[in-house]
């Protein structure tokens, strides 16, 4: 469901046994989204929902590396990966492992949409290794965390 | 086909499309295979089938990185990945990433069967995100360069 202003939702399905798919519209030009994705100040004031979110690396290139570590109150996580694909200002293909389960590795492809009228559609789609890696994803308060994520990012993009 | 002695070779098959599963017997005890391939000194000497290899990286542990580098006549190429289980002397499981192909992983599962009398069986499955890197991995002389890698790893087990 997708609704307009401070209470934009994002519409997550999952049409292919391996995948999750996330559609999500912001109120920015696509060219403001792509920065506040790719830039390490911009991404360090969203990524983390609101937790201390330090960027030890972010190679924004083909074959770069990436590496987050969030610093919440029930822990530290480490997050990292490596760009696949880098199309400016519209598309991000990189791989996503989270530290608590190393070596599971997700293909994250992110494409953003030119609505026009300062509107930028983010599709996401998360492709896992197998089934029980993409529903073991989904029950654990992705969902949650990613709303988290974007309502922080609407904030970064509307200080822009 | 397998057969016994310095002309041994590996059982390459395909049992699951994203799939390919090889089965190899070396003449050495188990305890050896497993420090030949994760002592860095060693694994240099047989990895890169007789071309300069550079361990960057080798944490041989849960959520540890690897990073190999390789100096072939026709040119550098890196390799790394993660360890996802690491069980002496008999499990190991890996990402595999090619440098040219970065953000396509594989996940490498190699289990040491202790055969007796001195014989030991690698049986490795490499899972691939998809059918076409599976198929694109098979093309790529990998069966061949594997060969190669396990001959020389046949000579580092008998000098030890």
């Amino acid at each position: 469901m997708t609704t307009k202003g401070p209470t934009r939702t994002a519409t997550v399905t999952t049409p292919v046994d391996r995948e999750i798919h996330i559609e999500r519209t912001f109120d920015a030009p696509r060219e403001r989204v792509w920065r506040a994705m790719t830039d390490p100040k911009l991404l360090a004031e969203w990524w983390g929902r609101g937790n201390k979110l330090t960027i030890e690396c972010l190679e924004v290139e083909r074959g770069g590396h990436w590496r987050f570590v969030e610093h919440s109150p029930h822990g530290v996580h480490g997050f990292e990966g490596r760009f696949r694909e880098v199309t400016p200002p519209e598309r991000l293909v990189m791989t996503f492992e989270w530290d608590g389960m190393p070596g599971h590795v997700a293909i994250n492809s992110m494409t953003l949409i030119d609505l026009g009228g300062g509107k930028t559609k983010l599709v996401t789609t998360s492709q896992f290794q197998t089934q029980e890696e993409r529903d073991g994803m989904l029950k654990s308060g992705m969902e949650t965390g990613m709303s988290q994520s974007y309502s922080a990012l609407d904030k970064v993009l509307a200080s822009l």
